[in-house]
């Protein structure tokens, strides 16, 4: 397997003003075809530190991937250092210099002389002419080495790369890497890699726990010549993973919590509507970032403040009075409020403390409780986050729970696992 | 001036499966305290080349950060290299075990085995304790160079930078350079640099327009011996900005629209009240982001289907059918009937198509309506996002655009600007 490394080039990476978006986007290209990144760099634009960076990276590493570098000022320096490190000599190229031209006619506007520098390119190498810019791309290879250059702007680099470098790479290619990612809600990191902690130590494919977001996630990745033995070597993995995990997975590739949600929803023809408070709406949000989701999604309410549980979706004042708002009861007169009000056929409710701070009820931050009502019953759980002063996080982290109720409801699970 | 590059450590990063946040924010913060960052490099769960890679770094910089490698698991081992690098010892840390086992004990599980090297420190360092998580962070310092551990995920990366790591490299900071942000909204990016166009040449401060999720922003930045001198740099300049760009200047390093709402409707002593259609709880979410917005905000309406704008809400009927749900007249119903049902001195009502299709009014996406209702007025107003298939988009900037719909109402420009 061929291995590759990444230059980027800039001084506003450095100075964090930036994302660098190239460099994910090239990395995951090349995993995907099977060629292995195990460096990435940022370098300022200086030439001595560019030059030992390739020196170093080109000594390691089969291909060396820059990007930025190659405008029209005179610190865009990149195509003259990595020439002099390969030794290439660079001559102007008429069809380039052409295309420059006609890049500055469409906008009615002539070139500037020093764009003039953009048509040279390494005599002997590979030109990779640039639709949506000034700036070619260009690749010299040498002694079993192979050094690519691309312009820095993403709208250049990605076209350039998937039309021209990827089918100009495909000879050192070396089949496919496949990844999938089972999704999992319940559980954490250390239990699930309990669950699975034998597996962890397979080859091909392998299997890598991860968190995100208070989500435990599991990566399966192959690697095969094509992409259907790839899959046919996670296909097993897949199951026996699914089977040890049961009902905390909650997808596999599947995009979000609350995609599966609006799929369930949609396949079994329900409707959902939510009471919410300390979450304020980022269900609702959540639940309607998903395009067609009104079809399985009415209403929901964000009842922040008492009066608003009590007139708005007939939380008793009684309840609200003898357990307080932050309850189990509450939570359950919520669900079955939100369910009544929204005419729909499952309610959510949520009520807890937010955070960072307590309110006048002394509870703890992170206290969150959420319940699940449909005609005949309520469902109530209670959630602590163990985060007390993060507001964001508890706030994601009991939306998160909420949708993931309503999936395991509609499942078939709740009742067993919660009831 | 010490300079400084930082090490990233992680498969997922090779991968390109998340993008990296963690460099850009260290690189960011490492320049306000006038600490150089000359490469940053990211490299995977592989002991060989990330030792390598220190060896490098440390021999060609003052100090080294590495974020990840710091987790339970056999393949995190940023630790131990690092110390085998530094010619460090790794012991038990009681007290950073007592932080671990809390952590869990506060979400109610036990420790896992794993965990337990979680609370190994290098000998003769600094440890960072981490509030957020389980992996503690550490410095060592030796021969005059300086390698700082930091924990990979953002939520513990962050807040331990900022509160341990800032003080403890202070003594490597060459003077400060200080940046202010202007933040606008109801302008665009090119036109509030024509405002303030002969501003953008100036050297010290320097002052740089950029775009972000739908703002224009005007950073003004300082460098000087002290945070004093360089804020009496950037003051005059501020002053003249705020008054070119006028009522377009929501704050001067605000967080956020939404943070300037609530504290105007609180120093108001006024409540709001939302209706929203196809921001579907987003203007609710941003609203109860802030701590403390229970005083202005009591509740909010999300009314995603017809039946649910006219039932809940009190949209007649006859405007839903005469003029649409997607119409100046029912956003402005909704804003008045979200004020009443919410017993608010404010009611915002929004409703539009938030794509990337449009519906079955064959209206184009990214058209939204917002409103904004007192006691005795109404004010409507049309918003063409520009960008239809982009539905985070459309949600996000009409949410935004409710938002300072308010601020503008609330700060005594709405009529004169809008009316």
């Amino acid at each position: 397997m061929h291995n590759c490394e990444i230059i980027c080039v800039g001084t506003e990476l450095l100075l964090g003003d930036i994302l660098n978006t190239n460099v994910r986007f090239l990395s995951k290209e090349l995993a995907a075809m099977g060629i292995a990144v195990l460096h990435q760099s940022v370098i300022g634009d200086n030439s001595e530190r560019l030059a030992n960076e390739l020196r170093a990276a080109l000594s390691r590493s089969d291909i060396v991937i820059t990007s930025g570098g190659l405008g029209p000022t005179p610190d865009d320096l990149t195509k003259e250092v990595c020439c002099e490190v390969m030794g290439f000599e660079l001559a102007q190229d008429d069809s380039v210099l052409e295309d420059i031209k006609s890049f500055f006619n469409k906008k009615g506007i002539c070139m500037a002389g020093s764009n003039n520098k953009q048509a040279f390119v390494p005599v002997g190498g590979t030109v990779f002419r640039n639709a949506n810019g000034t700036a070619p791309g260009a690749a010299m290879e040498k002694d079993g080495k192979c050094l690519v250059l691309l312009p820095g702007p993403p709208r250049e680099l990605e076209p350039m790369f998937i039309k021209q470098v990827k089918p100009f790479l495909k000879k050192y290619s070396s089949g496919v890497i496949i990844s999938h990612t089972v999704r999992t809600m319940g559980i954490g990191e250390s239990a699930m890699a309990e669950l699975v902690g034998d597996l962890l130590d397979n080859q091909n494919p392998t299997v890598a726990p991860y968190a995100k977001d208070g989500e435990a996630l599991l990566r399966i990745t192959a690697a095969a010549v094509d992409e259907e033995s790839a899959n046919e070597l996670c296909l097993p993995m897949l199951d026996e993973i699914k089977s040890r995990l049961g009902s905390y997975v909650y997808g596999v590739d599947a995009d979000s919590i609350q995609q599966r949600v609006v799929e369930l929803l949609s396949q079994k023809g329900k409707k959902i509507a939510l009471a919410e408070s300390c979450t304020g709406g980022y269900i609702a949000k959540r639940i309607t970032d998903i395009p067609g989701s009104s079809a399985v999604f009415g209403c929901g309410f964000v009842t922040y403040s008492i009066e608003a549980k009590n007139k708005i979706i007939g939380v008793c004042a009684e309840t609200l009075e003898k357990y307080g708002a932050v309850s189990e009861q509450t939570a359950g007169e919520m669900a079955r409020g939100a369910r009544e009000a929204g005419n729909a056929d499952i309610g959510i409710g949520v009520t807890g403390i937010a955070g960072p701070e307590s309110d006048s009820s002394n509870l703890p931050a992170g206290l969150i409780y959420i319940a699940l009502a449909d005609k005949d019953r309520t469902f109530v759980d209670k959630l602590i986050t163990g985060r007390s002063n993060d507001r964001e996080y508890n706030r994601y982290v009991a939306s998160s729970y909420a949708l993931n109720m309503a999936r395991l409801y509609l499942e078939g699970f709740l009742g067993g696992l919660y009831g």
